[in-house]
């Protein structure tokens, strides 16, 4: 009953696979190895983008900070949500990494609303050279409250940002997921969309820790490699990146894996609402904010579930009080940990 | 006969075997993983260290530029050779993570001399707040020409670094090949010595990607972790990081292959002594820089010998000009290789 | 009729004199001239803070970029309102300054609430090493919107900060302004109520281009020093900032010049009102903020009255639609400009 | 006797009288004022650069600082001499501001050769995405040594520039004494010799405190507008900086200073020499490095002498010993002053 997050589950065995056939003699470094030529083939078709630039860093914080470093004057604002992760959870990365731009956030409480973006944009730059700037505008595919984007949302909010000439980056930690929601392609849920850099996660869905990052337009594709470089996130063992992502694109893991953990969500989810739980955001992909009493967590705790809450604390206070949790699950969790779960919630 | 880079061999089979042993069930991530305590206690051991701090990084370079921005204000200068490798070979990174510092080049060619860099420290800050002012000192051991410093070389240094009250950083990319060498402790060849911050390093030495970053005084601990987050070098599948850590100690398995490779390079050293071939730095450990004719290094490379020349072209030219090659092995080199590489030079 | 900016105006005669009389032979430099150590010493003297250690710079965005700069980590972040100068008027400077920290805005439209200031600084670093570090208040005195704290209102907001251990910046680009309304002492508007730093404005009072910075702790002091270089605002020819300095301290000018401006400010207020005018803000000191139908505005500005807009737009639209517009007097504004600008209104 | 350095004299009368004569009511602030387009259409002229965009700043530092970073990425690196002022005396402001970009040295005492420049942007950026990347030459005129490098000494350094398309700064604290030297135009001094950016210094001429920076391609405009925004340059009472460069372009006050400044050198230098004393670097301008004995330093400095010793301690060793010195004239040294200065050297 491990729910605590969809980066503590186990690599996929196909992708330990293909990191022992990859240790094999030597290899050239820093991206240079023929693995990656094969991996940068099959995104560019994967994503029917022949020119796009490809790059692969572990950490998706090191993907979302070099993109929007990239993207980005030091004197511009980038536009995202007050939940985005990018504002709460990297410790100010995106800030160092664009050498001091700002963030300016978007009203709301998950996704970002085309209205409130259009407002906010108007509302920046109306000072000339006083103030911030307008920069790009970053959306977070799956959001961080689970909620998935409608390929109709995504062009709404790239139109608005198009109106202003403001690029647009998608952070997709859980693209894979957000995909396997949507049924479409790659290239629907991005340039097609009018997105201009996407980061193509992994880590969160059975690799070990590795991101790519896919320019659709190259021109800045050689500034991505000296700021991948300075930001220390060039691996000289390139090609154990490579092969975990070639496992991935390998007969769609990223999409088989994206699908169990939608699937187990969608269980957890059937079985909270047949229970009568309701959700603070929308459960679309693999994560889960139901609102449970205080004495059903307690309950499941000590039955030993792991998962976080988003609010309250468990000890203390009134046990029919509504706590949300926050339930995440990867490729890896079973259904007797689900069935498991929703007897101690029943 | 690959000589290229001792980051372009395969991972050891016990590395990987590890990261199959942690690849069970659920672990907290960022490193909050059991695998990383046991981690921090073996080298806190190691190192005859118990209150020392020890993160986890990917790359030498995280690992240098973290470590030397934790010790140098923005408005100090680093001390460092003019081959340092985070002069010539991180696209400034250490003057993006130091938020702007300067490198101050003590003149040289190799190894770092105590008289030099007093001179330099000297003939730095004698301008009050209009220069840059004096910061820590950066050492490399093995050298990035392949030499090894000895205990009383190091404490040479590091005296002067104390006389202005300097901390002492030792990039240890290659730590393991110099102790082999010195066959001395890390105790010794460390704080004992009076060096401050080491990185311990893994990656050129038989492990995936990963370098221990050891504060042997832990005052700055929080500021590091606070540094490592906002790089995007904090792994949220930080027990694969760990594993390879773990592999690595276990059994002393940094100083089984540092042995290796250190032999294998001295079996090439001998091969080419004995063909009456010189050198043009000391080849102490695992890297040698042979001096031989262009005809030699046009047969070598018709051979199939992968390395590169650090002067000169291969094509045209006198073929009995004097070019230098760099010649680097890691663990994996097999005495084959070194024979048949030595049957093209005689 | 001239009620732009406060930093529009003349600059008072006293100080062009004083700047004559510096003129007279050597001096030397980047502070070190006489006229300096008179300006420390009465600056101490007059905020009673015999330890203080003061610096001069020229522009408003120096003093809080320098003076948040030294407050304030890289990973934290700023407690600011969001119409505070540093947020929306200074093209990121504060990120720049600081190495790319961030500033978290506590919701208000005007002055900063305790209330909201706590929890807004609850809601900060409930993520340890992955969200922003909680950093500086930042207070505006005179705020953007005119109004003024009182010295409860600073001591209330400062027992928040001091509750978290965070210090406490006052930008006081209008020290004099906010101080000739409170009728209190330099120290009980700052150190006795808890503030940190203080700028103390002269730029928009009658001075040239000065504002000192006041470290009420001098133990960042040569950290100050270093950033003020480094941030090329230290001057060689220091003597004329000091000597405005000098000038501005001497017979209390800097009061007496905001008194003239408060007065102008409170005529027009008075007249204002009398006329039936209502504020957006409450006009404590030298700014306004009266909300007058479109056609008075048509009419002031065919006048030839010059202020700006702080909502809606002069052309088009109906006439009677109240908009908001930002006066601001300075020492130099006469009873006439005011009796005409209220001529207008009736 | 006052030769410790060209800011340390007084301002020109016709500077003060001009800011008395600028303040007189309301102007525009931040440089739309209207004597700014006075300045800039002179500018313009003066500089046969009808195009050119130009900005005013308070300090040297500044100028180069935000000339240098317009110029330079971050991961590249600004080739300068080894005593050049950006390197030796702005405590790390072209890194900071540049966004940690290096400074390479190019060998040399003084003068930046061609053939050294060629070499060291040969050895720069051979390592790909792992090095610096080769960004703008630096020259400084009139040298930091008091030299003055002739237009075709100039050119052949742009020469070697434009070789690898790598942009040129002119540092131009001394432009005026360079000019007046040289006897040539402003414009055979930068645009025609090759120079993309330079800096017209005032502060080092009678100016109280302004620099024009001259952005011969204006292409990149607005970006130093920000830039300097965002760096706290932009000053609100702008007409002050205004004034000053207007009093220095009318009756060419820049030239007839430092002719003034020029003169009185040569007189001093003559002086010198008929005494037998050498000189450590060619005294073409405003600038001296006579060689004297320490007996000579200590008559000089008991009869009230100003200036620095640039080698060596006044006190104690061999009263023989040589010992260079650095006088620098303004415009207001007087004839007594080098008179009287020069009968103690006898």
């Amino acid at each position: 009953m491990y729910f605590a997050s969809d980066n503590s589950g186990p690599v996929h065995p196909e992708v330990l696979a293909a990191l022992a056939r990859a240790n094999d003699g030597y290899a050239m470094g820093y991206g240079a190895d023929a693995i990656m030529d094969d991996v940068r083939d099959r995104i560019r078709t994967l994503f029917e983008a022949p020119e796009a630039a490809v790059y692969l860093v572990a950490t998706g914080t090191a993907a979302n900070s070099l993109a929007l470093a990239t993207m980005c004057q030091p004197w511009q604002t980038v536009f995202c949500t007050p939940v985005a992760h990018i504002h709460e959870d990297e410790c100010n990365a995106p800030e160092f990494f664009s050498g001091g731009a700002k963030l300016t956030l978007v009203p709301g409480t998950d996704k970002m609303d085309p209205a409130a973006l259009r407002a906010t944009i108007e509302a920046e730059e109306t000072r000339g050279v006083h103030g911030p700037q307008r920069g790009p505008v970053s959306l977070t595919q799956v959001t961080e409250r689970g909620s998935v984007y409608s390929l109709a949302e995504i062009e709404a909010l790239c139109a608005v940002a198009r109106d202003y000439a403001l690029p647009v980056y998608m952070d997709g930690a859980r693209f894979s997921n957000a995909l396997a929601r949507l049924n479409c392609s790659p290239a629907d849920m991005t340039w097609k969309a009018g997105v201009d850099i996407v980061s193509f996660g992994g880590t969160k869905n059975g690799l070990m820790g590795v991101e790519a990052v896919i320019l659709l337009d190259p021109e800045k594709a050689w500034e991505f490699e000296l700021r991948r470089k300075r930001g220390a996130h060039l691996f000289s063992k390139h090609r154990y990146l490579s092969a975990q992502m070639l496992a991935y694109l390998d007969g769609d893991l990223w999409l088989r894996s994206a699908r169990m953990a939608n699937a187990a969500a969608a269980k957890l989810a059937d079985g909270l609402r047949a229970a009568g739980i309701g959700f603070a955001h929308s459960p679309d992909a693999n994560m889960l904010f139901p609102t449970m009493p205080r004495r059903v967590h307690q309950k499941l705790h000590a039955a030993g579930a792991v998962y976080h809450l988003w609010s309250g604390t468990l000890d203390g206070g009134d046990p029919e009080e509504l706590l949300t949790a926050r339930l995440v699950c990867d490729w890896s969790v079973t259904d007797d940990a689900v069935a498991t779960f929703l007897s101690h919630v029943k």
